[in-house]
């Protein structure tokens, strides 16, 4: 039940078939969730609520008058996506109101049919400070933020799916450092709608799995429309799951960019990357960066920092005691910035836009690495560095981590693969496919 | 393209295959608008943003991105459901503000690829005065209320789909009168958020189209949950495209209720009832009614009064001049209901919903008519008696009118199938076994 190798459709189905009961499931991850309470990647969870709502998708079961394509499915959501009936914890003691009503994409999971069995930590206010989360691999090494307990409860088996949050790096770096599947769909694709809002520009949805297809059949779930998010696009979504599925209708080309930031790569890093284009042979291409690639960084960290001084300073935070250390030297940094800069910095951002619009043209998907290494120590007291992820992110491209390259440390560093914006389902397939190639894993 | 006798699934697969563009079928249907202008159906269409919108659609079909259940299906809002950018007019010049944000019904329509067309004639705020607009079929005669626009446009063919609401007989009862499909699925399955707010208790969302079949696909489409609606439940929805395709395991059992206000049924809409309970033969059982049903219609009323003054009073629209004759009498006797006779009302729907839970381990489904019997003309100055809907809509059933039966004046007189609530699959399975047992008609 709920095995490693069964994917969340064969255990629905197996639900369906009568073979296992949702209330089993939800029994098994709540038993897991209590095994690795020391892993510290759960900030709330609800039992009883679990279970009732277990019992109830089993009845409906059993009634026969309807069935969810998550029907029974634990799932575990970050702590800054509001659940109603539970505390919106933000990773901050000024937070911690229980929630009344649900966000978009928790109404989306339910209704469904999965189990969400409480939140999961993050850092604060899903920036750097790290969250109490510990890797699970490796109890000295932090799990990557900011999704840092969504990651952790998937590579720890806690649960199927953890929804998460990527404002910069949020899902991709946490995932690649955990050692599990994770996607960041299209920006416009999930709705943020009761989702904490860090950047109105740059925040997006992402979730964590034990496989590909897994990603898929839980994002054609949360693709919804929700038009109170300005980002939320009002047409059809990618078919993620049948993407997994589909075969390529030709072999799929990929790039490679010459980062201007390669050189924080680890060399076990640099020499794994090498392994996997190398293998590619003729199918992947080396780029030159564009010129405006050098300042994407700091447009980033300008939109950025200046759309969380605005965020902070709307709930009144701005100065507040309980605020760390590292959140308050940011919100002083913020304050710096001149208008005008941040006025560029959406400009540039357009045109990194633009041209990916084009890009796609001639490539099926891009190839980086998910981050510049395995895991850094906690010793170090951040959460690891995102700027592996940052362009993709800024442009709003979705994008994958593959747990397939190793650390110095035997810890895990995730490929990330990168996709044309709303062609999500064409990225699983290129993955799939890639995953196919490299490993003759079918069931990648 | 479009035609009578071609489904919705069926255009839309004819768009996915390159026949048909999405932009072919809205110019389509905002001819027939045009051409049935007369009819007073529509308060507001926006052509550009349609044309805009299908276009969208139509690139995305070729770039093979994405592509939507309702992908280009053009649908008619009933003017109490909020469309983003378009007036809200409640049939009232007391509203008419552009909405900001759509219902949540309207963001689940777009993101299957549906083309929202305009806003349809309701009466004002959904009661009893009535609406411009014209039964279709006769222009001497009413189309029904409140949904009176959307049932009409569907009815003329201006759109193969339109949405209504029902808080007595809203939907039903103009479907009857125009001689459409129609359903309000079980309360609780599409959520209400968005929608002028008459009644929390009894307010429900409906829908027209030409066929069982077209009924199921858009069902499935609408029935997300939003917990901001405290209705909407938190768990999966029937499936009920594939309900109106599935074989019943057996023949159906149906129930027909001795209603204390069958004296109100014209002599065809008697007769024509007659020969339908006939022909099912031993599959129909003919009940008394508990004798709670003589309190129903009383209580109904008890619960739509005192919820529609205070959302009103909430309005501050309670006294306005801008208030039809009826509305302003309706409120004054709203007034006057003492708040026990409420709290009574309330525990009698109670014992209702109660009754129900158990009913349909026997019988697969209710029988009745529609309406009292086909459309009263104009001149009336009312549109029609709900009575024959009140007792389903008040226990929250989902309920279907089927067009067979015909009045003295050669217009049409709806039959009416009820099911068990939250198994909408079942109802429209036992609907469809039923007109092919009836007229051997397989594509119902």
């Amino acid at each position: 039940m709920a095995e490693r190798g069964q994917s969340i459709a064969e255990t629905v189905k197996a639900i369906a078939e009568g073979h296992l009961t949702s209330r089993q499931w939800v029994e098994h991850c709540l038993g897991r969730i209590r095994d690795n309470e020391t892993n510290g990647s759960w900030s709330y969870v609800d039992e009883e609520r679990a279970l009732k709502c277990a019992d109830e998708l089993d009845w409906m079961r059993n009634d026969g008058s309807a069935f969810g394509s998550l029907h029974g499915c634990p799932v575990g959501v970050k702590d800054i996506i509001e659940v109603e009936g539970m505390p919106h914890g933000c990773g901050s003691t000024l937070m911690g109101e229980v929630s009344e009503v649900n966000a978009a994409l928790v109404d989306a999971l339910e209704a469904a049919g999965a189990v969400i069995l409480g939140k999961t930590e993050t850092t604060e206010f899903a920036f750097l400070n790290p969250a109490r989360t510990k890797n699970p691999l490796s109890f000295e090494h932090t799990p990557g933020g900011s999704s840092a307990g969504s990651a952790a409860a998937v590579a720890s088996g806690d649960v199927p799916v953890a929804i998460g949050t990527q404002t910069n790096g949020s899902v991709i770096r946490p995932a690649s450092y955990c050692g599990v599947y994770a996607m960041k769909p299209s920006a416009g694709i999930i709705p943020r709608t009761g989702v904490f809002e860090q950047s109105p520009t740059l925040d997006q949805i992402g979730l964590f799995a034990t496989s590909l297809e897994d990603l898929g059949l839980v994002i054609d779930v949360l693709s919804v429309h929700d038009s109170r998010d300005p980002h939320s696009i009002a047409v059809p979504r990618p078919s993620c799951f049948a993407g997994v599925k589909a075969e390529p209708p030709m072999e799929p080309n990929f790039a490679i960019f010459k980062l201007p930031y390669s050189d924080l790569q680890s060399d076990a890093c640099t020499e794994g990357f090498r392994e996997v284009a190398d293998s590619l042979e003729g199918r992947v291409e080396i780029l030159e960066t564009p010129p405006t690639f050098g300042q994407l960084i700091e447009a980033q960290r300008t939109i950025h920092l200046t759309e969380a001084y605005h965020a902070f300073d709307a709930m009144g935070f701005i100065g507040n005691s309980q605020l760390s250390e590292v959140m308050t030297q940011m919100l002083t940094e913020a304050r710096s910035v001149p208008r005008s800069q941040y006025e560029e910095a959406l400009i540039i951002r357009d045109s990194l836009t633009e041209f990916f619009n084009n890009f796609f043209e001639d490539f099926d998907a891009i190839l980086s690495p998910s981050s510049s290494g395995e895991a850094p120590p906690l010793s170090e007291g951040n959460t690891g560095n995102p700027i592996f992820c940052t362009v993709w992110t800024l442009a709003g491209l979705p994008s994958l981590n593959l747990p397939i390259l190793q650390g110095e440390n035997g810890l895990p560093i995730g490929l990330q693969m990168i996709g044309r914006r709303r062609d999500d389902a064409r990225l699983l397939r290129t993955a799939r496919w890639f995953m196919t190639a490299l490993f003759d894993e079918g069931e990648a």
